[in-house]
């Protein structure tokens, strides 16, 4: 029996009808910002039928996510969830969920991602603040109370690890100053998140985002964010909605909380993705992971100053996970990038903003951050600067 | 050689540290309004390792998501793309990058979504007019006209395919409307989009939304959206910066146009799950996929009728993705649902808003809307409605 299509309509314009090949994806090794490879356990959960977004099944996977987030991110916050978009998206739920028009805004801008907070906060009706600091240096307290002494700011916004620049912020003190000038602390914990220490509620950390395609191995798409009863007060006080319904926490607590109310349909397969990479975290522990970041970060310090490389970042301040090294005089930094990605399957990154040009983005985040890997790209990039001599 | 961790940290925190044990999923047959089953070749693609989200390759990978998306949706619109999020993302940025503080948005609600179309539309500063239809009715035109004389708003609001209800809006003569009242016209497409017969442009659609779950047979949490030149002229005629930095299409238009401006990380992994979607249904051709639902849900219609079950909206205004049965008198339909699901693995919508207790929602969508996945669903049925008497 065929049917005809019941109602009269136009004919079908094949103008975009094309024909497309089978996806072939390259095999890359992605030593760059982000991101990374996954780790072959997360694909493979992630590679499985969908389920309901409120199948009992599925109610307990969130239950699950949500108690080995609170483990990596060493907070107890019961409002602690991934955000059904990429790491951009966490980042902006911390913002328009506290952010009510007029409030003041500090942020903290050494790099790229100080600059967006700024965007994301006046997009919101905040009044923005902020001090800088060259691209590659730290902020320290006395000049964070300073700030916080004059603008006295509804909320402060820092950045944990600054992914456009590999400097990794000390945060010693800062959640204390938050209290004492009672702001709220929103961390940027985007490249630190299981990969470097982190310790949120020890820290007085209020609202903090990260992404899963760094530290935690885990394709992007289903974003760590988490706030606190100090954040959750300000958010319950608020006179009017919250300006994104998407990320509107006060509408996805009743979901991830006692309610379960419908809110949005969850990117499900997103879900097991990060649950798997959660699970693999804390399998391997917070420590051992910390430790072989690091490792790996100090195999490839070591490999750099050898072939007479110079890191951006001084020492003590660098990030484990991301380090920037300069582009030598007289290299076309992105003939090298553009060499490595052809001849060897590796990605590297540039520079972005003030160190555009100046600097090559090495990621070892996750599954990636490995000696094996460290050695391989070093090795790359010799042949590769000898080739292009 | 072993490193010692190169700063102080405290203690590292187990109370949240939990044994879980390795994802299992169980194995449903959704058939509720959505997620619905993802065609086993989408879950294939998606099961890959991600590449860089500026890699050449995957820079191909979005021109062709772009095309393939123009011919599913019968549009020639430029800024075509799926948003890094799931359906309710792209929804919300149809109104977000439109609307500016103060515009009349005009939401024809005859549904759960018209209600979410309200909401959102508040959020972002518009004075929100709406007409009204009981839920599992149409509207027609001369009330559509007869409200733009009365609110000559900006922008109008329908839904083609209301997921609450089961309705098919007829969209004839809307668009006309519109353009002769000088509003945009949004349409929620989320499903019916690979679904039922959808012609964008013949139908003077001026911005349009959907999802990845249903019609496309995609996980979900990669959203298409699609906005024309004479929604293009509004974005870029704004006062301010759109009110959501996440969804702002003036910044995601320089990452899909020439540009390649970064913008945020893509869910790599998602657009190459997408990506065959889109090529599944280009192959299977439009013709023929809508043709393949609507013998399903004739199928079906013809099924419960012969079980003396009632579906809730009049023939001619069916559906063919999503149909809504009325739950017989006497009959506890939560209770069937759970029983389909705990015996049968089957997954049954319950009714949202106006329709909560009164009707179940059946969808057969995409992979999921063949005639053998109607007879396991009227078998099952008949079972548990005899076990239950």
């Amino acid at each position: 029996m065929t049917t005809t299509l019941s109602t009269h309509f136009p004919a079908i314009d094949n103008t975009h009808l094309k024909s497309f090949a089978k996806l072939d994806i390259p095999a890359r090794l992605l030593l760059g910002p982000g991101p990374s490879n996954a780790d072959p356990a997360v694909l493979a959960a992630m590679d499985r039928q969908p389920i309901g977004h409120l199948d009992k099944a599925y109610l307990q996977l969130m239950d699950e996510v949500q108690e080995l987030m609170r483990y990596a991110w060493q907070t107890d916050n019961r409002l602690t969830l991934p955000v059904s978009g990429t790491g951009s998206a966490a980042m902006e739920a911390t913002l328009a969920n506290t952010i009510e028009p007029g409030d003041k805004v500090l942020v903290c801008v050494n790099g790229y991602f100080g600059h967006r907070l700024m965007d994301m906060a006046g997009r919101y009706g905040a009044e923005v603040v902020s001090i800088h600091r060259p691209w590659g240096e730290v902020f320290n307290t006395s000049e964070i109370r300073a700030a916080l002494e004059t603008h006295r700011p509804a909320i402060m916004a820092i950045v944990h690890a600054e992914t456009s620049t590999g400097v990794c912020q000390p945060m010693d003190g800062i959640g204390d100053l938050c209290r004492e000038y009672e702001c709220l602390l929103v961390l940027d914990t985007v490249t630190s998140l299981g990969g470097v220490p982190l310790f949120l509620d020890k820290w007085g950390v209020d609202l903090a985002y990260s992404c899963s395609q760094k530290g935690l191995s885990c394709p992007p798409g289903s974003s760590p964010f988490t706030m606190n009863e100090r954040a959750l007060t300000k958010l319950s006080n608020r006179r009017g909605k919250v300006a994104n319904w998407y990320l509107d926490m006060s509408l996805l607590n009743n979901y991830w909380g006692q309610g379960r109310t419908y809110h949005h349909t969850a990117p499900v397969n997103m879900t097991y993705a990060i649950r798997e990479a959660l699970r693999l975290l804390s399998e391997e522990g917070l420590e051992a992971r910390w430790q072989r970041h690091q490792e790996a970060a100090e195999h490839l310090y070591a490999g750099l100053e050898e072939m007479g490389l110079t890191c951006h970042v001084p020492r003590e301040y660098r990030l484990h996970t991301l380090t920037t090294v300069r582009i030598p005089e007289g290299v076309d930094g992105k003939a090298v990038t553009a060499k490595l990605i052809d001849d060897h399957n590796m990605e590297l990154g540039g520079g972005l903003g003030d160190l555009a040009g100046r600097v090559w983005r090495v990621g070892l985040m996750g599954y990636n951050a490995r000696k094996e890997n460290v050695d391989k790209f070093l090795s790359a990039l010799k042949q590769v600067l000898t080739e292009l001599k």
